[in-house]
């Protein structure tokens, strides 16, 4: 017997629950009638007694309402953070309920728990938006690229990092004077270290690594560095090599494991994530049958993470209301797959070298980069009175980082060096 | 009982056909890694019977060998055309076999009738490879977006003419050198009116209006324009005014009803869509949840499509291996939807006259335009000799198409103007 309807339990009333409960009443209509099922939420909880003014026919103070209670098919858990939610999670799905969370610092840390304790409690849970809002890339990888090996992806997950860069940029400032900007527009929390340390990006990798090459890396093990040291002098300098600067989440295969990183990065201005601009999120895709994709669109806000919520709870409704979850996407693990240390990585790199105007200097440079066997590709000295120290703008041909960090460690020490050098990763 | 092997047999074996059983020949661990089910191309078959060299142990000249086997589960049709393809698929359907076509004639012209009868019988038919190759869009407007009310959709749904056109722009080429070159690298057909007149592109956009909007347009219903109008004077005189010329695929919602058109199309350097280049694909959404979204990739070739075959030949299998197709989408329609008549859509313009180089001329075309309620928004005057006919480049704001007509024919009936009127509409 087809089951009519399915209830749905909110636990979290922030930004993301208000948008998903008043998104699935206005749109209770149109779901219906694209799925045939009447989805609805019957009790939404907070700890903040406050929100009851939000919803007060289906408010209630105590979650266990939602967990325990024999009427709710799927839990909806928005509350954010680790620990708190996992007690949440894993008490839902002990009590047969499937659940879908945007939870991503949780999925990241603790999914493959998560999602074994689910298989065996036979229910099911949907974290689609836990990465990049809106955009389906979880559902892509999984379903529509079921068939393709996927050799690279890189991705601009995290708004506040693209909106302070993309801001740097077109209006020639400061990071410090681009981030008081995003604060001041609501882009940029009051604490912004997880967004612009790259730990943010780094969680959400973890997941999409996962799904996309089968090796689940916790996001700690991610080789991460944030855009705090990116000078505007830097960004104008790339300009005119035909390059931009953005926070990428690069996840890539190579021939001694999965390369998985978060840093600064150049892409030419060709590059299809090159045009990503502002609070915008964008995932690109190599794969051996689809070729290159790419899938933008915004990446954070209420409503975004409840277009992705709402694909979840209609997904895993679809497969309650007949009785069958079994037909859900299953764990994709493949142990052969091993992640490559970050000193084994190979990239092109540009350097800024910050050196005084002397004859020879450059050569000093050049013969250890030799040395450490890097190329260059191409260099231009800035110029400037005699007496002060002069930009050298570099960019090599593929290196190995390991050697690129001891050539630099080097670089650094010698008495022409007057600041320390800095170093921007590129990716084409 | 879980059944945990699939048998497919392909119908047309030529590039998308053998690619797609190369392609789950290679993939088969991965895709048993990653569903668990094994998926296997057991019988293939072409009328060209040279075709038993590709894969002799699985070729059949008959393609009743895989409609009418009770080993088959899922029939895979890639012969194209309408009639003999629906003859195919209608007999699959009615032996109880689910089916995937890559068919966007036969999905545009027949689809509604064709998912009645699986319904019928208790099957499903998988589209996803009709439209754009590999870029998921079906799937993605089904199932991702499904909570989201969508306002608008815009694709470049057509490698050819995108080839084309930007190959016009970036190296100054009349439309039939452009056209020699892409027949020249295998980017356009012998005889390309299909995809240079619109056509290709309209059915492709009758299938996405259908599932975005729930009303079917029969493809022949959609007003078409081509690209062979397009003259290198208007792509390089809107480049100064900072738009690209792109062949697109619209459908929106208007108070009236929904506005669904095929044409050369002007847009903004700034919209997603414009850096889209060559022969890729792209579909821009607008939506309620989701806001502003783009999906980009390669929308042409046999392996694009395979990426889409097998993405709805898992969906299909994994419900039939546990024997529940029941929670594959249903099809969404919406009976209020109606059709806007072509006159009566609104757009902004881009008019090229060619007008002789004489006091009072603008003046007459500005009365005729404004006689029709059609403001302008910036006129450029291209100076020549004063002998012979100059042109005059006309951006306008929001008008009705209606009204543009009757005054672009009454403009070129003026004795001053010297050729008929270009016309491109502009979108944003």
């Amino acid at each position: 017997m087809r089951k009519k309807s399915i209830h749905i339990g909110v636990i979290g009333c922030g930004t993301v629950g208000s948008s998903f409960v008043s998104a699935l009443r206005k749109n209770k209509d149109l779901l219906k009638n694209r799925t045939g099922i009447e989805f609805s939420v019957i009790r939404v909880s907070d700890k903040d007694k406050g929100k009851v003014k939000l919803f007060p026919d289906i408010y209630t103070p105590d979650e266990t309402d939602i967990t325990d209670s024999p009427e709710i098919d799927i839990v909806v858990e928005l509350i954010g953070g680790v620990d708190y939610a996992e007690k949440i999670v894993r008490r839902s799905i002990k009590n047969h309920k499937c659940v879908v969370t945007a939870n991503k610092a949780l999925i990241s840390e603790k999914g493959m728990e998560i999602f074994k304790i689910a298989r065996e409690n036979g229910v099911y849970v949907g974290f689609e938006a836990s990465v990049a809002g809106a955009i389906p890339i979880i559902k892509v990888i999984r379903e529509s690229f079921v068939g393709n090996r996927i050799s690279r992806l890189l991705g601009i997950l995290n708004g506040t990092t693209n909106y302070i860069l993309t801001n740097m940029s077109l209006n020639s400032l400061t990071f410090s004077q681009s981030l008081m900007q995003a604060q001041k527009r609501g882009y940029a929390e009051a604490n912004p270290t997880l967004d612009i340390g790259g730990f943010d990006t780094a969680q959400k990798l973890s997941i999409l690594s996962g799904i996309a090459f089968g090796r689940y890396v916790n996001w700690q093990e991610i080789s991460v560095e944030g855009i705090k040291k990116i000078d505007p002098l830097d960004i104008s300098f790339t300009k005119e090599f035909g390059y931009r600067v953005k926070l990428l989440a690069i996840a890539q295969k190579t021939g001694k494991g999965i390369d998985v990183r978060v840093h600064p990065t150049l892409l030419p201005d060709t590059h299809p994530l090159s045009p990503i601009e502002g609070v915008y999120n964008a995932v690109y895709l190599e794969s051996d049958l689809a070729g290159q994709s790419l899938l933008y669109g915004e990446g954070a806000g209420g409503n975004a993470a409840t277009s992705a919520v709402i694909s979840d709870v209609v997904d895993i409704g679809m497969k309650l209301s007949s009785n069958n979850l079994s037909c859900m996407p299953i764990l994709y693990e493949d142990s052969t797959v091993t992640l490559l240390p970050m000193k084994e990585i190979t990239s092109r790199y540009y350097f800024r070298f910050t050196a005084l105007d002397k004859p020879g200097v450059l050569s000093q440079i050049a013969r250890i980069l030799g040395k450490n066997q890097i190329s260059i590709a191409s260099v231009i000295q800035k110029q400037e009175s005699p007496e002060k120290a002069v930009p050298i703008l570099m960019l090599t041909h593929t290196a190995k980082e390991e050697l690129v960090q001891k050539a630099i460690a080097d670089i650094n020490k010698l008495s022409v060096i007057k600041e320390p050098t800095v170093l921007i990763r590129l990716a084409e």
